[in-house]
């Protein structure tokens, strides 16, 4: 607990681009410390940079970090929250960047001790590779990163998860994770459904040789999603299930009217075509306004950068030993020197 | 008649981009001239650099013109092909660009002059946005093209689009336009209209302001077709009707499974997933490969190429006339003065 800390749980694409995101900052104050169960993505992640130090369990992982970002698919991150509990220093911020939201703050509240504060996050960004190896350190860089924090977490763990995400070029979105979980069937969990079902069925069609050589750009971007990972995939199903099947439901009564328009060389298939071309082009010219959550509760971005960037790390984990010990911290002053030491390296 | 000319009807996205990419050729030899029904799009793409000269009428784009490129709609090409027959120099190379080849190849077979050779293409490129804006001269580069030649086309004229196409950047590829059609289905116009459903159907809904905003990089390519030209998709839906309906329904009974599966936390989604990502990253990674059709009664591409280009219009504009007049052309000496200068300025 000497040091400012992250820990990236899980290197993959998510994970590994937050990770080159922060070792790439002039002047850093914390140190980036990184974990996954294939130890090859791991050392990868620290070959690339993304990490300051790679190591093989979770204890070690978490051990003195004042922020946990958890970034596998969400039913890896059930098992992690189980297991690392009891590791974690008190005051620590977790978040984690799973695609789903409601069984995963149910889940935090269960198994993680009540000194622990959980901020959901979801960010907002992919790429048609996994792993990695397909990181890059502006990979969120105008997302959207959805916010759900626990209920017990506290005001200042969400302002450090939002500074966080900030800090990262993305856009934080606070939102319900009820509402996140449906919106994003959606807009994120159909669309993958329809990508991958839409390239399984062309794939195992007879005609498939000849079909793929006129498979020009639209197949391509229809079927990007169909290389996400599998287990993402899955994971985001069986955490989603009653939202994804109502919106397949949807999609099926949808197309039987387009298929019936077609069938029938109704003309409205040209007004169809016409209000989704302005209303798309609309949404791609002026996309919505992105409204950051405000409010007297919630320290402005920039404080919460600053806090968790030039010593809020440290700061709260001094606050919540000194609570443990019941007075000052033991190594209070070590930490002190460790803060000034910081302080002058800063770079905003 | 007394030049070496290219004629595009159609200046949008596709027309321009071909007209860009011809002017841009150093010491070319041909005139590049357009038509655009609105006369404000064939402006723009003479102010691009896509046209030598913009035309206000059919008569005069195709006068002379060696070759012809239709670039519209597929129901507006219907019209063209009615109107301009008469306009047409005997041994004229007319293609298209439409994105069905059935209906195109028996209109012309039933439209056209006997001395008109129809070979009709299908390049399988495109681009968010329509209209000659957002056109560029590279955007054939490394795209399938579908030829699909009328049975009355002479081989030479097959090989003289088949060289426009390579000259492109793109690789032609013969099929038969029942097939291509058959195909284009599957991996086009299908993903179009899932594409359109998919936005339509999410726009529509009452959570869109909050949906929009978790909207990321996925839901933006899965709808990139939705911006597509409607009427272009109205005249797809129009002229391959079966083969679409077909594939839609093909799609509706693949959801209906995928539902299932999703609902009863079938662990086969997981299989599907996996098998789906295993194979779509073999398709990007090792795409099939374009058997370019080659056969004794096919010029090599670079003959092709030759033809055309330096002085290959020429020939067949004499020798068409010559038959027509019985014997040498009248204006023939000025016709061989002109080609001899093309000779000297080509670049290849």
């Amino acid at each position: 607990m000497a040091e400012s800390r992250i820990a990236i749980i899980g290197t993959g694409l998510i994970g590994t681009s937050i990770g080159l995101n922060l070792c790439a900052r002039k002047g850093r104050n914390f140190e980036v410390v990184g974990a996954d169960r294939d130890r090859s993505n791991a050392r990868l992640a620290k070959k690339m940079g993304a990490l300051d130090r790679e190591v093989g369990s979770l204890e070690e992982a978490v051990e003195g970090a004042g922020l946990v970002v958890i970034a596998v698919p969400v039913l890896a991150a059930q098992a992690i929250l189980k297991e690392f509990g009891k590791f974690l220093a008190p005051g620590v911020v977790v978040t984690d960047t799973c695609s789903t939201k409601g069984d995963i703050l149910r889940w935090a509240d269960e198994l993680l001790p009540e000194t622990a504060h959980f901020v959901g996050g979801h960010p907002m960004a992919g790429r048609e590779t996994s792993g990695p190896g397909a990181a890059t350190a502006d990979l969120f860089q105008g997302a959207t990163w959805a916010i759900a924090p626990s209920p017990r977490a506290d005001e200042q763990a969400v302002g450090i998860v939002m500074g966080f995400v900030e800090s990262l070029g993305a856009a934080p979105m606070y939102i319900d994770p009820l509402e996140h979980d449906q919106y994003a069937a959606a807009v994120s969990h159909l669309p993958l459904l329809l990508s991958v079902t839409l390239f399984r069925m062309v794939r195992d069609s007879v005609g498939w040789e000849d079909a793929a050589l006129l498979a020009g750009p639209g197949f391509r971007d229809m079927t990007r999603l169909a290389s996400s990972d599998p287990t993402m995939s899955r994971d985001i199903m069986a955490t989603n299930r009653e939202a994804v099947v109502h919106w397949i439901g949807r999609m099926q009564e949808e197309l039987a009217l387009v298929r019936k328009a077609v069938d029938e060389g109704d003309d409205a298939v040209l007004d169809l075509f016409r209000s989704t071309q302005l209303d798309r082009d609309t949404f791609m010219v002026n996309p919505p306004v992105r409204r950051r959550p405000e409010g007297p509760e919630l320290p402005s971005a920039q404080d919460a950068m600053s806090r968790l960037f030039v010593g809020g790390l440290y700061d709260r984990l001094k606050e919540a030993s000194s609570r443990a010990t019941g007075g000052r911290s033991a190594n209070d002053s070590e930490l002190k020197r460790k803060l000034d030491m910081r302080d002058e390296g800063r770079d905003r």
